[in-house]
């Protein structure tokens, strides 16, 4: 089913997800990236903001409608605020393109929205034609899908760390604990207080505590769909002085006399065939760095069993496997591109 | 019972501790440090090594015994290695000093030392001698003794933010999860590959995973001895990109439905008095940068309903309350000066 | 002529120097401060913007004019924008207040603020009564001042490292290149593209360069002040991933074959007194880290004698030494204070 | 003259330099990596010290001799300490493998060596066989050469920012300044006080500065190869806190009163047709971190008209343009591949 070549349009293009997906894509054989959407940025040229975005960078960003985007394009990636695709994707898909959503809009049921995001979802019916967008544990789905939710940053280390766990019955789905660390880069480019680098720099601290930050329905529901049974999940996460990366460690109450291995042994067995999950040896754990530019998602566990507990961390670019680099692993299951097509790079280390 | 000046030793002096200890006690004015003991940088200026410590430059580190100590000294703190103070502290002690160890040896209980440091204890007979050295929980026993412990830096926001929790019945004691981010500087002096800026730059990763590290016990212990009940807890540590700071996230079952301004406020009646310790308003959490160079410890708590979970969150810097601020506090406890002598400068922030 | 105690207010008091004069006349015993004024903050206590300056904590930023500031302390700090400072300045002077302005509105001469602020002095009379504010340099001039020119971060350890050896004719005032660089804070509170996180960190790069930026006649005029000859100057400042620091790089013709010896205790013979700059060994050199959180300048120089220059480096904390700290030097001077006063504490190191 | 596929060496392969090379090759088609030599690490796999180098993760490094590697490879890259090149090139050549050597050996004349590098060159009969592998300005020679002698990591940004203002008789070639701001990893792997994080972190600090360091003279050959005239440069290195990248500032006199265009233009001029110059237009200057990752140097000219100074300044990766990137480059024009082939991928920003 793979086309030689398809015309992409990028909405939201001046953003990081934005730049990180010109990014990947330039290194993509079978996309020709047609439209650069952008609402601020509309009018300036791509390498007056990203002069790193060689192959684009006298391109120029324009402010575009729905219209002109199915017009140009066969595929269309949105990296936009939450709240704005709700409108733009029905027009979309009824357009003929398909669609991988950056954003939170096409991620949960309709009536989490109010409470999770302070707004009624404005497009309830097209919910169900979302696939939720991670390959290694809905790959079926998202081939068949013209619609995609890129699901969060921070719930797909935790969903592909504790799914198989999970599912195989070694933790138990009630009473996880995640404990979350993310480079600054996830709070976008925009400037604010959080953002200034004299405050970030040498700062460690928790944000959005006590069960209140929009990804944790997310990460419960993500776990639902794969494993068919309710979880529940404490969720804090952390800013630390890093620019990309995110290290999620999760907590899970083991259901019998489990060990390490048992556990990296099940995580391998899973994600044996993936061409993005490195699971680690025992002893060895995750490092934010290790997969810096990379769409690399690595997996370590241990056990702590004088409490009976289950550690699983997940450590990813949240700029690329957990943003840009998975959205091309969508469109390239979607379009029947090889999945690791404009994704081969590997991590820039040290 | 204050002494207008003691003579003060610090054995170690060369290390990260060692030299937090002098640039301290260079404001503290009921102190006169007598003797800079230091193995390996034995015969430096202590300009050479730390040109900031002015007050101090021209002085040299000598390889010192305990007699010679016991000569010169009052009180002495102790900066060593792990397993090296066991066989000084008697010496100390018998030689009528006073003594504060930042290492781990006077910490647990003698049984509890071959399976977390690896090393059977040398002086078991002298562990009871020692008041475990958190000022905000043990002030009278401190105040008594002759030898203090100097807790851990991991220890020391954990029992800080539990304690008061648990005394009160608002959290169980049992199924407790730490997860830990420190500063590089927790990792002492010396050059390993943990340390090397481009390894450390851009990464988070935890370490010690699996209950392995030694404060675990630590941790254990002290929650017992503050609450008279055992407390079981699964700590995980992570390295962080900053020079100091420790951030422990806390997650405690909440053992009915308490809110967090119960929590905030019970933290906020237990340190009521303390000038050491901060907490936070509701909605708003601690951060490593904003204690930085200060003894101050940052308290906050969240919860999360949905889960029934307490969040209770302490940062403190790591060379300071969680190590040489911290032993200046206990020495002026010993001693009857003021306890905030030599601590009141304020944190350096940004 | 010393005071026992002076009200002293602080326009600005939000920003960064604001807050760090309130980190260091907390520890000043002849200073009270009475006033702190912020524009957009007014109605803020000073615990929800800095909460690590616990002594000011349950204080407010107020919207204060001179004359309210005149009624309520006999000194001010101005940390104000660029051009505030010039119409406010004459008023507190008629109000019997003493000034220490940290702005540029009183450090060139009337003629050259439009080219290099972009706008006409708006008060030139008072020009000529304001002293340079460079302790080491103008000692009598700022003793007797009414008005104080607090110096540019960059100037500072230009000037004090490039003075000792133009007075004493080892190097030639002509064509003196300075390469700087310094930390964000310098940039401010204010969020902006420049100072987001993502962008500082990993990111070395020049700004302003090719003689535009404003301090580079401050340079030329502060050398002339002190030598009584004119100096060129070829000024390039450079961002680095740092909180603060600066470190400025001068590179001078030599008149003769100096040795880096010779210039070394010229620097030391003229500073020798002073207890704020500390000259390094030969073969040593200055270290932003170093000095941070103290008003110490750290001074190294060294000699290509290849090409017959002499290379004399200035670190430097931008928030300290490079303002906040110098401006109550400053003040500690004009009011008969010790010169330390508030300025004890060593730097924070590592 | 391309081959299909070449057998390529790698000797120091687990150093920094050495895991770069195993990064760019293994996106190169032409390349196949045949043997990883290392002392220190031989018999462990890559992926134990490097697990990012996912291609190369169950290989091991082994202890190899010239003999082997000539068995086993046509093509050889040493990236060994000073000193280690100098005997193991000949027995390479003699061999018949072509070379690029990273490090020092074959960068000066042999009258050098004693001075700066302090040894006696021992194969000087062969120094006269190595091109100096700048292939934008040495392009003919690089492509006839069998051995290369990669540049210095300094040197690069220098040379190609002088040359063409040089060589068009915009600047003079005597007082050249050069200010230079590295980050960490270009100290290598090995864990020492410098590079320890709690030092370099938040410190900006020169070093080797007074025209000692061996950089020094390659800057004053590599100008004089490519211009035919002496040149006298004044040299002085600065530690930054970042992991990559090099910032070089470059002071040279006017000739006669350019323009910051006329620099630009001249540049432009010259690396219109290179992949890997990015000259950036006027009043915009080169960042370390947009060219991380990358085998991209980025120009920019800025004129000081009042004190008659050109400022030119590049920027690029010290790992890739700076040492691995541009060796690559170098083999691809000794053997006829494009000068891109594994060199495609952009910068990683933020």
């Amino acid at each position: 089913m793979q086309e030689s070549t398809i015309r992409v349009a990028i909405l939201g293009a001046s953003g990081y997800s934005g730049a990180e997906l010109l990014r990947l894509l330039a290194g993509h054989q079978g996309v020709e990236v047609t439209a650069l959407g952008a609402a601020k940025a509309a009018g300036e040229v791509v390498g007056s903001v990203y002069p790193h975005l060689t192959p684009f960078a006298a391109r120029r960003f324009e402010d575009l409608g729905a219209a002109e985007v199915a017009a140009r394009a066969e595929a269309c990636f949105l990296a936009l605020p939450h709240g704005e695709s709700m409108a733009l994707v029905p027009k979309l898909l009824e357009g003929g393109l398909r669609v991988v959503d950056l954003g939170g809009d096409f991620r949960l049921a309709a009536g989490d929205y109010p409470a999770w995001y302070g707004f009624e979802h404005g497009a309830p019916d097209w919910l169900g034609k979302a696939a939720y967008g991670l390959p290694e544990l809905f790959h079926d789905e998202i081939r068949e899908a013209v619609l995609v939710a890129n699901p969060g940053c921070y719930p797909t280390p935790v969903a592909l760390g504790l799914v198989p766990l999970l599912r195989s019955g070694l933790v138990e789905p009630e009473g996880i604990v995640v404990d979350a660390k993310s480079g600054i880069s996830g709070a976008g480019r925009n400037p604010t207080p959080t953002t200034h680098f004299a405050r970030a720099d040498g700062s460690v601290r928790p944000y959005k505590a006590g069960g209140v930050h929009q990804h944790t329905p997310e990460i419960e529901r993500a776990l639902e769909l794969a494993t068919g049974r309710p979880a529940s999940v404490t969720f804090v996460p952390h800013l630390v002085p890093a620019t990309r990366g995110i290290v999620a460690t999760c907590y899970a109450r083991l259901v019998s006399s489990a060990r390490a291995e048992d556990l990296l042994g099940t995580l391998a067995d899973s994600y044996g065939g993936s061409p993005f999950v490195r699971v680690l040896p025992e002893g060895t754990f995750p490092d934010s760095k290790r997969v810096a530019g990379s769409n690399t998602l690595e997996l370590g566990a241990a056990v702590d069993a004088r409490t009976g507990t289950a550690i699983v961390v997940g450590a990813l670019d949240n700029l690329v496997k957990g943003a840009a680099g998975q959205a091309v692993q969508n469109l390239n299951l979607m379009h029947g591109f090889p999945e690791t097509a404009g994704l081969e790079t590997l991590a820039v280390y040290p």
